[in-house]
């Protein structure tokens, strides 16, 4: 089970009000390569991993996501919470105003609503480790992406801390692989599942 | 940010396999009106919540349905993990097992991958509150109807303890929204919101 | 069966050439709080109600609601059906002319087509009843939004008289709520479906 | 504006319950080539139709539809109106029962929820005119996947007359489109729109 | 199978940056009526064509759909390969640009990502044909539009000729229909599948 | 563009009719880890990639996945194509056949169809390099399960040989991935793009 502790990992203080910014970084809270499907895409794949320091391995990184998603929901509101009626008209920024008002809402910047069918659980080890490898490397591009969209310094500080999070998390799944091609047979060399004759 | 606490809020102990139960449980993991949704819909909704109480309100119950979402995989998890060959082939399985093994993915029993289109983030104290208590009512039903399709005493009895949790995270709700009807206005009895002309 | 009558509920008279505002307009249209959505959710729920009061009742404020869907696509229509070459090309509405130039379809602002996801029919009369008030408070938030986004008077006079509509309803199925709970049991405080021991 | 007369187009009476069958049926409710695809795509049509006939066609062809839709709902709800506890976990049904109960939801036979992206309004004459005869072909298979696929003859004499009327609307949109063929230019055999050069 | 032939059908050679443009062509890579959905369609629907021309037929049409997707994948890559910093702020495009970068995704203009259920495979050959014809009308709109909103010569050379192109197609399908016609029954003037009595 | 040939890159041919194991193989054809997936994904991803090494790879792989759909199709055909009636009540067939009879249909098992938010290209080579490994594993993992559930040999030996491949391809997506790190930078071992300070 989860407790909630009454603060961010990370402080978030933006002072300037800004729509349209604040419909970029809302991919992080529910685009394709965000932190609600990298932290229930590794509290899901727990369940069916084969040893205690995977199970761990996933759970750790899943709950710091959910903190993370929150840090993202915070940047949103604090961009959008003193908005003027002309920035509400702001382009970019009508079209999820008019659905949401000044909500956060779990939807990529493109509009499309987050959708399950962006992440996969596969009840495989090796399957479900290169899966998490490669969503850590696509968010930390979103987090790129991010910094070469903002001059916001309040933003970007935010969002760097994150990006670093993600190398973190990506050299600790690197190191889940490396114990699972041990432990599974050490000639292995090209992560081929040898449960499967 | 949130802090995991290495027990079920309620124990989950299944021990007989019944991979065809699991695929209808699943439907409060990753289906319309699970667990799933009901978190992500709570700590969402908290940021555009005009008072502390709400937000506090909102941050409780999201929180705790995270505790209840790991309890619904607990249950999947412990109906499928030790399947025969015979077993992968259950009807109504076998379409599951060919994409996620034995894992836990969010999908509705009918196979459809959870989507945020299922839940609404409206920015409105009265609109949010009201799809609050609507999804918890929503939520209440799959429940009643997981007791009338499964017969297994271990899983019912996890069902019964979720399902009375709901009840009373719609009562809780029912007293936000009186809460906010007497800070908006005592005489606003059908619950519109005055802020707008 | 349903009749045609040749008139709008309600006279649509718009001016002025707007497609960015036709681009927020259709969020009623095929948006996830729509009328699209408020008519079929109505009629479709019917069936499972169980007096003959709820089954009319859904069925009334279902054919409304085909009509106030027919009175949005009116205003998107009369907003761009003068386009001149460059209005096709404004921001916010470039992208919806390629794939429908100026037709009417069924999408939200954001571009995400209708999806029968974003309501629910769950065949019990507490849920069914809390999911219709909840969708007439989230239909007023989007007509509230209009208005804000919104200076054109010519749109703006049917909006309001819309936004008045879903207030009405709201109510009805309020009256609705409550002729149940009288019929189930009188001290059923808190909406719980008396039929499932 | 729509007025609903309280009779179906054609009688149903389903003496038996068959919730596998509904589970079928109900694709012509909500599925990719079903009756509220259809009546959406041409009420949702008419509005850039540049002649009154083909305005006048697609409305009384769309309404006719909300008709046809209204009696597949009355099929599905009369196939499980009295399901027995068994019924509800008969395979093929469970799925969609845990979510909907017995109540009508527009769904695919398959459990993908009706989705806007299966049908298109494109603004121009004859692409639209040609989606639509493509619509009526494969409702038509839809109809005839059915009578294979049932020998309830309460069920297949409504189907039957569903199947009647498909083809109808086929014939009436073919003369449409030759309408169209000689307002355009007679010599436009391969229904080209000429009015871009 | 398929040979790869490192050419395009027809040269691609863009010499100015639009990245707005590149967000409007993509619908004819990921869109409701593009390229991808174009050959998957008919890809997929052979397998059960009843005779070897009409399998020759999509064969054909088919494999050349995949190049006129790599020609759409070309545009839309030499639109953006060389952005500056600012022009990946451009309206329209800066919500592609945070999840994308500058790669090619099959996604519409609207960002909502090509979904098969914008295709049908009907297993009739009336109705597959009676779609692929809708098909290349609405393919043709599109083409028709983006002529409307660009105005890069070196664009709209390469569109014109893919606008030609689905013109034939359209033509080709229309014999594959009259044959069909002949051979199923020359009376059949409505072109219904007679196998179904 | 491309080049059909007339022949299966591996040949197909199954003798006996089963309905049940067609609705679990076709989700190698359009199910969230398949071929239709594989093939779009490495022939979208190539634009963006920054060498010919690699774009050369990826045009190999997606054109090699092309093929392989193909073949995924000729085991759906094959296994349909001579249904009996009863054989089309199937329990686990029905909810296809009755909107696709025995067409091939790009859907998951589930009865999801294929959707583009399975896949990315995120426009940054260490990220699609390694999307790319994480889907081979993927897909290694569903033909491992479609392997669980099959006892027809004559799928089984096509199924053997299609998981080969998908592990050949790894090794190369992986050597692919070396090259990268040579060419970025030796010492970046966390594999974290240095382009962007």
């Amino acid at each position: 089970m989860f407790i909630y502790e009454k603060k961010l990992q990370f402080p978030v203080n933006i002072r300037n009000t800004n729509p349209r910014l604040a419909g970029i970084v809302i991919s992080q809270y529910g685009g394709p390569d965000g932190e609600l499907g990298a932290s229930l895409r590794y509290l899901s794949q727990r369940y069916s991993m084969p040893w205690p320091e995977l199970k761990g391995l996933l759970t750790d990184i899943g709950t710091e996501e959910l903190g993370h998603l929150e840090m993202i929901g915070a940047i949103v509101h604090q961009l959008t919470r003193c908005l003027t009626e002309e920035q509400t008209r702001a382009a970019g920024f009508d079209a999820y105003f008019v659905d949401h008002t000044a909500g956060v809402y779990p939807t990529a910047a493109s509009g499309f609503p987050w959708s399950a069918g962006s992440m996969q659980v596969k009840g495989d080890v090796l399957a479900d480790l290169a899966e998490d490898m490669a969503a850590e490397q696509k968010a930390r591009v979103t987090y790129d992406n991010i910094l070469r969209l903002s001059d916001d310094p309040d933003v970007n500080d935010v969002i760097k801390y994150l990006r670093e999070r993600e190398i973190v998390h990506y050299q600790r799944f690197g190191e889940g692989l490396r114990l699972t091609l041990d432990k599974l047979d050490e000639k292995n060399v090209y992560a081929m599942n040898p449960s499967f004759p």
